[in-house]
């Protein structure tokens, strides 16, 4: 996928050879794509204009190249990989070999034209928040211009015709997308997930134009991230020390995986609460929570009074830093529970110098404000996400319902600080029949605020909590409902007909299916080629 | 699985080599088996006796091998079939070979005596509803009893210890189920099922002890059956001719599949509703529907006014009576929308004649009494199981809340008809959170009625309907909440603590995912081994 090329256009050409004359081409009067005018298409793009002009994909000549004035081509193995990729999308049988096969028809396309036209096409580097994924057209015939991951959507214009001839339609696609944080997050710490789950959802991600793996890697029930500075917090804090930890290897495998698919990796450590796994391994770090005069054996959010705590946040996310390239680590800080910091002397003690009264939320801000520091101070550049307002970036709402969110995505945009929205997208929140509906309809600017505060509307997550998913259940479960979240991120917003979405995302989902991730059913119906991995 | 042979009393007798003094064991003081004191049993025995004696298993040596007294053995494929099974649940990894190897020490159980004690063993015959399942204790120590599916039980005693070597206390089990039908229903109509995903859940219900697949074969949506007999059912009404349906085969080979474990399997032909897919490759079956004075085009439930309507339906359940050997057909018989039916001036004159008057509930009593008695003719010895009070044997309760099943089960048995009940257990229905709990606590019993009204509740069944399941996420969506309906249909009816049964669930579901099933967690946490198969 090229969504982590920088360039100011990239252009995507299929070269056809064809006659001037009208003979030449197979006019298909009923598009054989579906009910939707879009055919298969998913996220939509902002512009289509798909004509009933057809041409075939030979099996046996059809190759994507490299455009000869492209700026990135054959040493560029992000682009080598896509193009591997996307060809065993298009022909998932192996074809016929062989230069001395090729034999192209007037009305036959015989290749794909990458054309990459930025002088930094980001081959070897990260994805990133300002990575340009837009595209322009020049109104070429037989031009298909797509934005980022441009070769997914030229993969989903190619459909079978009735003789099972693969077959694309000329069209003309200008893209970008509509919000530039498109992420999904997933949670290891709830129930540990193999590699390979990880792998097969940052595979599907792609296909759906997210662009960031939220990782929230640890929080109270297990500390699966292995740690080179701080080895006992998995050894101690996973769910078991070997086989339910991701290594240093692990992470670097994802990462690059989600690198190649135009995908940023942003690692969550939420403090000051969820973080009973870390006191397993790292002592003093946690609470010691009081029954009346005396400590009662159990522990609460991290102790926010001890030096020991920020020189431990400081090593600690220095660290982070550098295993995790991208600009942004999340910093959690929702949901902290007050009852311990309460029972505790020392920290009433604490309140009190620090006149605070009785209100804990100061004692709150004053460890989130002293984290962000010792993090920053750790490692320069990197920037914040948070649930808390008292973090100084970019807050992501996840809370409330539809009213509340609105509420607080109003506020924050009004206090000037970006905004990501989750609060309509928590997956693993299911119910019976077609949810993936109420998903699509949820739009992180539908609030009550200035075009200024809109602007300052990243994008959104959809998460998947990890409470009732692991490796058996969650991808199903995941997609196609997050699919729904996929194409309200990336497309216009007045991309909202359900019964458009409705007929694209079955064929989507049987795309998905096909490709190996088992997505499940929209409702009743079947794939031409149903999940065989089971 | 022993299911399915008919005896007595069948008892599997652990001989151990054992020393009379003490020090021949390991007492274990706290047993590694987990909070409850039944370990993993799954569903719980009607009386388990378990001591802190534990013996190991020793990978070299421990065999499952046949009595000398037993009435059953070598020339048992199905038997043999179990034993090969079991083996390879006990011990996983490949095992040491070879005969030298054994040495055996004194605490070591070195074989599994299985003593089958009746003099017809079913082993080439299909299980039943009338297959005795029981068995007796003599009270010996080291001598396990259990009854059907008893190398099932025995493998659930099994376990590792600190050591990871194969351990097994000193148990004493009685066993037999509480009902005799313990079903479980798939639906290939609306999603085609691959027999794969069909043989896999046939293999996850023997570990929970469901006795009969109840196949909701064909509907509405498609007729996945091949029929010899009318092929163009399945050519015109699956939804796609070879890739989407049930040849003869694949039929019998679930049926066989299905015998090895102690299975039932019961097919259903939901008429006369139910029925649209059987109308694309059979014309003149469903009643054709009017609008004003014309046909509008569309179709209704079977015709019932036509004689050939029951000549088709004397042949058709002829060949499926000779396809499927099982004693019972499900005839369906429910949901019957009248408005075609009324549109119709064929069948306005019908209703006339017949006196019926306006009350098409009379016409559909009728084809369900004609049609009974077309099928009773064409295959004699069957019997039959409805949903509506119109049929003259079996009746499944699957409608309503709480309430109304509960007063339906008390009006159904009242008026002396055998019951099954499904109204509490439709899995199908998914809600965020822990729901095995709801459909553990229901139980078939609880109506109000006579001793001899709960003695006409046969079982239940658990309910999959088709409609947002297939390949992709229909095993793990049932897996390991259809096991809380197995339990409460096999175990006593007093056996319903349910923080006894999750800790004995969670057990039973890691282990159900260690044997190849993603049974999906019931809540956060881990299992040793997770699921291998994404």
């Amino acid at each position: 996928m090229i969504a982590t090329l920088k360039f100011t256009t990239l252009l995507l050409a299929v070269v056809v050879c064809w006659a001037t004359q009208d003979y030449g081409y197979k006019d298909v009067e009923e598009p054989t794509l579906g009910d939707s005018q879009y055919g298969s298409l998913w996220p939509l793009p902002q512009k289509v204009q798909m004509s009933t002009v057809a041409f075939k994909l030979s099996g046996a000549s059809f190759q994507i190249v490299d455009a000869k004035e492209s700026s990135s081509g054959a040493s560029c193995s992000l682009l080598q990989n896509a193009y591997r990729r996307y060809d065993e999308y298009i022909f998932p049988i192996s074809r016929m070999q062989g230069q001395n096969k090729k034999k192209a028809f007037a009305s036959d396309v015989s290749e794909l034209q990458v054309w990459i036209t930025s002088a930094d096409s980001e081959c070897d580097s990260y994805p990133s928040v300002t990575s340009d994924e837009s595209c322009e057209c020049p109104g070429m015939m037989f031009v298909f211009l797509v934005g980022a991951l441009s070769l997914e959507t030229f993969s989903q214009l190619v459909y079978d015709d009735e003789y099972g001839a693969k077959s694309i339609n000329r069209t003309e696609i200008q893209d970008f997308p509509r919000f530039a944080h498109r992420g999904l997050l997933l949670d290891t710490s709830r129930h540990f997930l193999p590699i390979k789950v990880i792998l097969a959802n940052l595979e599907a991600m792609a296909w759906n134009k997210f662009n960031v793996f939220h990782w929230h890697i640890v929080d109270d029930h297990s500390f699966p991230y292995m740690s080179r500075t701080f080895p006992q917090l998995s050894q101690q804090g996973a769910y078991h020390p070997y086989t339910h930890v991701y290594t240093p290897s692990d992470v670097k495998m994802i990462i690059e995986f989600a690198r190649l698919r135009g995908i940023r990796v942003v690692s969550e450590f939420d403090t000051p609460g969820h973080t009973q796994s870390w006191g397993k391994g790292q002592k003093d770090l946690l609470t010691p929570c009081y029954s009346g005069t005396s400590p009662s054996g159990s522990f609460g959010p991290v102790n926010p009074i001890l030096n020991t705590t920020y020189d431990f946040m400081t090593m600690f996310f220095k660290e982070v830093s550098t295993v995790f390239p991208d600009a942004y680590i999340h910093l959690g800080g929702d949901e902290v529970d007050f009852s311990c910091w309460k029972s505790n002397p020392d920290i009433q003690k604490f309140m009190a110098q620090q006149g605070f009264g009785t209100d804990y939320s100061k004692l709150e801000s004053f460890y989130i404000q002293r984290c962000v520091a010792s993090v920053r101070h750790g490692l320069k550049v990197k920037q914040m996400i948070s649930n808390s307002l008292k973090a100084d970036t970019l807050i992501h709402v996840w809370k409330g319902n539809q009213q509340q969110y609105q509420a607080e995505m109003a506020r924050v945009t009004a206090s000037g600080y970006q905004t990501l929205l989750s609060t309509p997208w928590y997956l693993n929140r299911i119910s019976y029949g077609q949810d993936w509906q109420a998903a699509y309809k949820a739009d992180p600017q539908d609030f009550n605020g200035t075009d200024a505060q809109k602007k300052l509307v990243v994008g959104g997550e959809a998460c998947l909590w990890g409470e009732f998913v692991d490796a058996t259940n969650l991808t199903p479960r995941l997609w196609p409902r997050a699919s729904a979240v996929g194409e309200r991120l990336w497309s216009d917003k007045d991309v909202k007909d359900t019964n458009d979405a409705y007929s694209r995302l079955i064929q989507h989902r049987c795309r998905m299916v096909q490709r190996g991730i088992p997505a499940e059913p929209l409702f009743t119906g079947y794939c031409a080629h149903e999940y065989k991995g089971v």
